[in-house]
């Protein structure tokens, strides 16, 4: 070991910390939703600004779930109570309506101090625990939620990994296997790769509108006990990057599958809010769980996630989310609860602000108009969106896209000429990834490749938010068209 | 394994998850600051609201640096700003200062779509980190500070664990080893045991103010070297629980240390601006490093950390704080930053108070006073109150208290009869958790135990925090004496 030679002078010491010497399941980690693409994009946007000359002159950014970035305004009453309660000078402040000032009294009410600048409780604060709760009971048709069930998180991200870090042990064959879809978000495989986890893939039926098919799921796990032990089965719906919606069908099988198998249940339920294709509607895990009797409400253990990043807030920066356990042993809540404190808390702000989320503006209160009318037209306007992606797409030859029932991305399959493939493997790069580099250097627009998701062999795709607003949008779908007619003819 | 077993349907099934099925690691974190006292005293606080009868009116929480929890009021300015960037509406009211509306425009021109609701780039607001830079620059006289080298964080903590993450590597005798002080901050003896790093621990020199003493590190780490392979130096200046400010003279010693020994060091100094006592200043690890010359300044590997939680902000619930990696080798600051691409991003509103906390009013700007008399009034109090509670705990029989030096806290020994010790064993609790139990459940005052922290064996301590008002505290110091004057008796 060259420190130790190091250590008795016989060789100049190298750095402690290196490629070499550093956590290998660290270098495993892989999120190309802020992966090359762009970290390119970033560099375009510094060389336009200092006058280079370019084909587009701005880097339109749909590589991720970022509304606000892509001009959406925030909701009113959410910054109102926020700024009452950064600031609760204001609350002597008549411009604000009675009810942001009455939902910041009850915050402050609830924090040490009477300051968001105060730590909370590990789990997160105890009334908006509470109204989370009651929030989840009246989403579910008054199916009970218990407030000790509730844990508020940094964004859903950390209370996801949290759950999968408690669940990763064993060695070799007995290692944790965790399932997950392909394509998949890539917090999941980044997740299993940093802690060591076995990575096992179902893939989702494209022919079928991206859906689940149980036998798939089958399918995945024999083949996985093989070589690890599956505890763990994750969804994400309304899909992201696929944009499907679970029929209430498909979940009952899921859990049934989760209960035979013996899985631990992980629900990506974040875009619950985003469901815009006729028939289709977001149907909970906990709700269907519970509909389907106690042999499977008692047993199955579940955990859910939701986040004020996305649906009609698109809170991002503030890391705001929470996350309910069904059935989990209550010595492992313990464990969870001992975890989650070594962090202290969830930044309150984001606390604060889901509080609004599973709280809104009721009918009789002098902020519901507006709330109202703001919730609902992004949520129109996001329909508007996903419909227009998917008709245009499917205009362009060698393009086929499922229709985006929800979430925020579109995903379609982009046919790839061979010496296109060539071109690429020529250069040392995945075919879809050489295809949006391209894309981002002749007409600036950033998307993701969908190798970084996940996909099956010699299919390409890519996934794009369809969060700009429709105007830019428009242009955006139509420069991908022209690209993809001009590269396709290129390589022809 | 049971599980298979039920997968044929042998035996009924358990969870999955269980205490005996879950992550070894997890089970092995302990985090003491928030531990079963606390979980006691939320009973009580609850008992008491319910109407119960107690020897006591009210639970103290003297056992976590929460400043505004303890009464300390927010800064004025930093709440202002927040609040214009929560709600910017506010930008056309004339109530703000014109230096706290120029603040929030620079800091929302830099978000994505003008929000601190879009994501930030994962390192970091661009300018804040820029910002940051120029602080470190004029606190450590002028050496340069590169704002490449900063990574902003979700507080301190989570900077601190990443860092961790980067370095944990190898298997039995050639597992990464970490020194750190003894008594500690437990978070660092917590993400060890979850990372199941090695920890080596060195203990501070209680006879002499808690200083460090590189003989025991050099004791430390030689013993160390038989079962593990120490790779890293953790330095918490100034001292959390112990209060004790290091001289330049020591941390050279200790950079000396870590360059003959190849270590990375680590440098927790978020109390950087709480410093009290006579003759004692705070000196950075980087400006130290720098000024012994390039033969350290260009070799040894750094990571120093600072947060918005501490010094004269308190702002702990914001979750803000950044660090500065110095020499780190760049193959590994890319996997770095694509370490913290996955959680996306740190919290924005975070972010934005730390950019005021480098960037505080100058003096040709309107908010200017105010900002300073505030400051000042927080950091004299504080230097009072560890002034009255050195004096006051040293005329306690039984007690040897150190000076506060810096940060919050005073770390006590005390000496504990031996019937009480006996009595504890026999109840199956350590003496000092039977003791700090004993004093929440008599007086209503809550502490964390020295074993929590780490402590010579055979000597006891507590950790409590100055941060209670002054009359305040007087009052829960003379609780501490009178409970301990009774505890003594009743076992002598």
């Amino acid at each position: 070991m060259s420190q130790q030679h190091a250590v008795n002078g016989v060789l100049p010491k190298g750095k402690v910390l290196t490629l070499e010497t550093m956590n290998p399941n660290v270098k495993k980690v892989e999120y190309a939703v802020r992966g090359p693409i762009v970290q390119r994009a970033v560099q375009l946007e510094k060389e336009l600004r200092e006058g280079a000359k370019k084909p587009f002159t701005e880097v339109i950014r749909a590589n991720i779930g970022d509304a606000h970035a892509m001009g959406q305004k925030p909701i009113t009453f959410l910054r109102q109570v926020l700024a009452l309660c950064a600031y609760p000078d204001l609350l002597e402040d008549n411009k604000f309506p009675e009810d942001a000032k009455q939902r910041a009294r009850r915050i402050l009410a609830a924090c040490g101090g009477q300051s968001i600048g105060a730590y909370s409780a590990s789990p997160g604060i105890e009334c908006i625990r509470q109204d989370v709760s009651r929030y989840i009971e009246k989403r579910d048709g008054g199916i009970p939620s218990n407030p000790d069930n509730i844990y508020l998180s940094t964004g859903a991200s950390d209370a996801i990994v949290t759950i999968l870090k408690l669940l990763i042990c064993g060695e070799g064959r007995g290692r944790t296997g965790v399932m997950i879809s392909i394509p998949q978000y890539p917090l999941y495989s980044a997740a299993l790769a940093d802690l060591g986890a076995v990575q096992i893939n179902y893939y989702l039926d494209e022919d079928k509108c991206w859906s689940l098919d149980v036998n798939e799921l089958k399918r995945a796990i024999n083949e996985a006990r093989q070589h690890c032990n599956p505890r763990v089965l994750c969804i994400i719906n309304p899909g992201n990057p696929t944009g499907q919606v679970q029929s209430r069908e498909c979940i009952e099988q899921v859990i049934r599958f989760a209960k035979e198998e013996n899985l631990f249940l992980m629900a990506d339920e974040v875009y619950q809010d985003n469901v815009y294709a006729d028939g289709c509607k977001f149907h909970s895990f906990k709700k269907v769980l519970f509909e389907m009797g106690p042999e499977y409400s008692s047993t199955v253990e579940l955990a859910s996630f939701h986040s004020t990043s996305k649906c009609y807030m698109g809170e991002c920066g503030f890391r705001g989310g929470y996350m309910e356990v069904i059935n989990m042993d209550p010595d492992v809540k313990t464990q969870l609860t001992k975890l989650v404190s070594v962090r202290l808390c969830p930044p309150v702000p984001g606390q604060a602000l889901l509080d609004l989320v599973v709280n809104p503006p009721q009918p009789d209160e002098p902020s519901y108009n507006t709330f109202i009318k703001e919730r609902t037209a992004v949520l129109a306007a996001l329909a508007e969106k996903a419909r227009m992606t998917e008709e245009m797409f499917n205009t362009i030859p060698g393009f086929t896209c499922n229709p985006v029932q929800g979430a925020m991305y579109t995903f379609p399959r982009i046919s790839l000429p061979a010496k296109a493939i060539d071109k690429a493997k020529v250069k040392g790069k995945v075919p879809d990834m050489y295809y949006c580099m391209r894309l981002l250097e002749e007409e600036g627009i950033c998307l993701v490749p969908g190798s970084g998701f996940g996909q099956r062999d010699g299919t390409y795709h890519f996934r794009m938010t369809i969060l700009p607003p429709a105007e830019k949008l428009k242009i955006v779908l139509d420069k991908i068209k022209n690209f993809h007619i001009r590269f396709t003819e290129e390589f022809s």
